[in-house]
């Protein structure tokens, strides 16, 4: 009780300036939980979900998921020496950049199955908490655990103090994610949605029972499939939703429309000096990664969705911004 | 805090006589949750997994789910009258119920594809929950969902009571069980894992987004399915799991498999008097439906799971018995 009259009088959002989005979000919240409202929401259906690259987290210049399977290879390799002088492996294994981001759809798809499926899932986990600690984001030089927007974070905060389930619903790997998210976002297992292979139940050599990853996908979380993944995972609607591409738009219109508030959120990557500036909306360059276009941004004025401007509606972006 | 001081001086368990089943359960709680316990948990890996056929409420004479699809059949030959002559749809109309039984496992597999699939998510709620509101259980001619065992509902409570997360995890019906489950068992559709089926996301006519029930199975929830789902839905192993069959062996494997305290519990249907009594195990009846084999029976003595008398350890059975 005491927590809440605090979080009431202090600012919930400092990292966000005043403007439409902030007044957006407080305004929800508030029209939501209020037991006097028109519009409260009950306890348990307040679900909130949260697109992960680009949205609470940088994904330029590349995906980090993509930089870890790239990083993998050489592990598989050693464990599969056969696959040496096998493409798209012998490229990986050059190490040339430019070669590297050339390759084709089809060859990200044999690395993506050789680094994310045939181990056990414990096998999985310790794979990424080891790589998490040494990887490093090329421009930042940090680890890609630190590069979470600190607004994004206060909004995941302020959320569940007002008894808010907040789900991440990613087109990253359900098992990659679930690696950090407990600890990075405060976000547990069991509310990651995400792109989820098959797992197979059997007994490793000692009797011990094992899950291995499977190379079948069972939900390709991006699109329509992230209103699919959210009946699955959670089984209602949620009543508010975040992204930032077209990726995300079914979700935001399965959000939307639903009765009562409906808060739907696009960021906008319009800061080139602490972050990065692609869209191609609004004139901002060109970009093959989480690419905004004029049309989804056009359908958010359309639909009553708010564009997070990073450049205007945030303070600070990153929690060791000061 | 007052609830809980009560709960702590009261019987949490007064449906239970006083025995080994009993004891563990009270057992299990204490050393999980005492701060001071060597095998103390934290509060956001309290897990608990509950079959729902048989574990959690009457199974006999043929599940509930299997019951409604059979109910709907009428319905799906109206909307297309071209199956009224076609099998296995020609028979349950007859409304022949020795012919029905008869039925083979790909007809019933033709009428649950028939019955559960082709729908909205939505369609199909409503088609299930005014079922459930008519439907009455042939024996004690009441509504399937007053058929719930009082001393399961005591063990939900008393878990949920300390922190402890519920989940069923059934081979029936994600969206079948998730109609009922928050009501009948304090159980939200978040933490529901079944049988899966595959959605696809759409518009409907007046452009809403609907999602549509596909004939394509995304997980079966059965046998090593159910610790496949655990992972899928939750991403952590539970610390306690309760089931009845075979069905449920997996499950209870991957659970006692992990360290510190682990319970696995199975209930055994021994009480024709006031449910019904089928095995085969310890001479108990056969049956065709939710089977307790005697090697399950062995196996449980020599995994340190407890099996559940109902006779014995349930001096309720019913929330409805005095
Ligand atoms: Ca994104
Ligand atoms: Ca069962």
């Amino acid at each position: 009780f005491v927590t809440f009259t605090n979080a009431q009088a202090q600012d919930p959002l400092p990292s966000w300036n005043d403007g439409p989005a902030k007044q957006a979000i407080l305004n929800f919240v508030q029209v939501t939980t209020d037991k006097s409202s028109p519009q409260y929401v009950p306890t348990e259906q307040r679900i909130a979900t949260f697109d992960q690259d680009g949205t609470l987290w940088t994904e330029h210049p590349i995906y980090a998921q993509v930089t870890y399977c790239l990083d993998r290879v050489p592990a598989v390799v050693k464990a599969k020496p056969e696959l040496k002088n096998v493409e798209p492996f012998k490229t990986v294994l050059t190490g040339d950049r430019a070669a590297i981001a050339k390759l084709e759809l089809k060859d990200l798809k044999t690395i993506l199955a050789a680094t994310l499926t045939g181990m056990t899932t414990e096998q999985f986990r310790a794979d990424v908490k080891a790589w998490l600690k040494t990887a490093r984001h090329p421009r930042f030089d940090r680890p890609y655990t630190e590069l979470i927007y600190q607004p994004m974070l206060e909004v995941l905060k302020y959320l569940r103090a007002h008894g808010y389930k907040t789900y991440i619903v990613t087109g990253g790997g359900q098992d990659f994610v679930r690696v950090y998210a407990e600890q990075v976002y405060g976000i547990p297992p069991e509310q990651l949605v995400g792109t989820i292979g098959e797992t197979k139940y059997g007994y490793a050599k000692d009797g011990k029972p094992i899950l291995t990853k499977q190379p079948k996908l069972i939900l390709n979380d991006d699109k329509g499939g992230k209103p699919e993944g959210i009946h699955m995972m959670i089984g209602r609607r949620p009543f508010a939703s975040f992204g930032n591409t077209p990726g995300d738009q079914e979700m935001l219109e399965y959000t939307t429309a639903g009765e009562g508030a409906r808060l739907g959120m696009l960021v906008l990557h319009d800061d080139a000096k602490r972050e990065y500036a692609y869209g191609p909306a609004q004139g901002l360059p060109e970009t093959k990664v989480g690419a905004f276009p004029q049309a989804l941004y056009d359908k958010a004025q359309n639909r009553g969705w708010f564009v997070i401007s990073m450049k205007n509606d945030w303070n600070r972006v990153y929690p060791f911004d000061k």
